[in-house]
């Protein structure tokens, strides 16, 4: 596929990881990078990973054939607000949201309905790091891309946006909206809330006790995904609140029960308890090399 | 130092390390291993790891000038039992278990109180791998071992203990025996349980959904501590079950209160405490890198 322009709106991470691999892999002429800070915006065109730079939506969207809305969830309906004046029907649109209702919802807020060229996208990668300086060029390489197409959605353009993405080296998967958030909310944002919760409580402690300086590289991996970006994930809270809370209060159940199970001294059944879940992450990683 | 036989009764990650560390840096003359699981006996002598090896640790510990008991901490006391006939006033004694109550529980029900010349150890290192296959000559480097010595411990079996460990290229911490179960509990016991109890939980909702062909590295880094040896851990949780439970009592507690959070869509609270959690985290690593 070949883009003219592409307008990348939001360039962190993601936005600027898929900067960096539609150039690597010469997917388009050139790239408009769109971002609210000036400082970030500035450092991708230092870094070369924007040909052109703008701190409107509107104006760096007008033009392009292939428009990319890669900031928090928090900020898409202001930008489909932006974009709305300029939105075409030559041009396909997708996003990265972590959660997809929240997007289709502000869509559906801004436009009345989902517009017909617009797919929603996630991309299953990512970085605890943030801000253009964290890009990378195969950040997309070989991982999962979720794409949430509408009843409403155009062939044509679900075709080109998987393209595109298929292009940055990722592996396309279709599922649904409410699918995707209830997935997602199990293997991504639980995990995010329980790291958080777990850290903040050992932070108060270590205040007191020094605990930190005792914690080994288990303790450094267990807890990497709480120093994701806070704004971000309160954003993905909101979002995806219904989901979450409900596999929050469903975990609180699971360890209370495996607390009793402590406390009555059933040893058996906390090595079976153990053994399964072993047994469980064993299948998860023999599926993750496939 | 110089130690003529080194004993070394478990030969697993840990135990395997132990000798392949005390090899290289020329640290004995002969490392006899013992272990009741012949197999992994035979292929520790396979791979040059011990010179001689032996299924009865009181054989094996009898003429050896120091000892490492590094077998899971559920079998430190039949060990005890085995090694008390040739117990050696001339020799050094050290562990490695992951809890030090149990292991001084066990010296004292063995030999009425903890002899004057076994100093409890705990390196803070390993990996989710398990057997002698698994150890590697760089497990120790740099890591923290913690002591525990009692008030009965000598001086002189406490300064070979700590050249011994140090000579394997560890940092060496002393500290309580108490303290020692209350920090660990809190940042390696409690973080398993939590681990182990999610990956159970989406495992039952994988074979369903397959769920897990959509989690990320992020994923992959937060449960790899499920990934441990069952039969390790539920030993741990036997030997420090009260501070294990009142770890995960508290821990219910703080997911409970996010979870009210959330549901109050209070999210400048939800913001607050990400990024507390965050900075606490970025505390940890600055430590970790000194």
């Amino acid at each position: 596929m070949k883009i003219h322009r592409l307008c990348i709106i939001g360039v962190g991470l993601m936005g600027g990881s898929i900067a960096l691999a539609a150039k690597a892999r010469g997917l388009c002429q050139e790239i408009v990078g769109v971002d609210r800070d000036g400082e970030n915006l500035l450092q991708a065109v230092e870094l070369g990973v924007i040909d052109d730079a703008c701190v409107d939506a509107r104006e760096g969207a007008e033009f392009a054939d292939g428009i990319v809305i890669a900031t928090p969830v928090g900020s898409v309906r202001p930008v489909f607000e932006s974009l709305r004046p300029v939105w075409s029907d030559k041009a396909f649109y997708t996003d990265v949201g972590s959660t997809k209702s929240s997007v289709v919802k502000a869509a559906e807020a801004v436009f009345g309905e989902v517009p017909k060229n617009f797919v929603p996208a996630h991309p299953i990668a990512g970085r605890e790091l943030s801000g253009v300086g964290a890009a990378t060029v195969d950040l997309f390489l070989g991982k999962r891309v979720i794409l949430t197409p509408l009843p409403v959605t155009q062939i044509r353009a679900l075709e080109q946006v998987r393209r595109f993405w298929h292009s940055l080296g990722a592996k396309i998967h279709d599922m649904s909206v409410a699918h995707h958030d209830h997935v997602l909310a199990a293997t991504s944002h639980l995990p995010h809330v329980i790291a958080y919760t777990l850290t903040h409580m050992l932070g108060r402690k270590d205040e007191k006790d020094e605990i930190f300086q005792y914690a080994a590289g288990g303790f450094k991996d267990f807890t990497r995904i709480a120093s994701s970006d806070p704004s971000m994930w309160t954003d993905i809270c909101l979002a995806n609140q219904k989901e979450i809370l409900a596999y929050l209060r469903q975990f609180e159940k699971e360890l209370k029960a495996f607390g009793d199970t402590m406390e009555q001294g059933d040893w058996q059944a906390i090595f079976d308890f153990f053994a399964e879940a072993k047994a469980a992450r064993q299948r998860f990683l023999d599926q993750h090399h496939q």
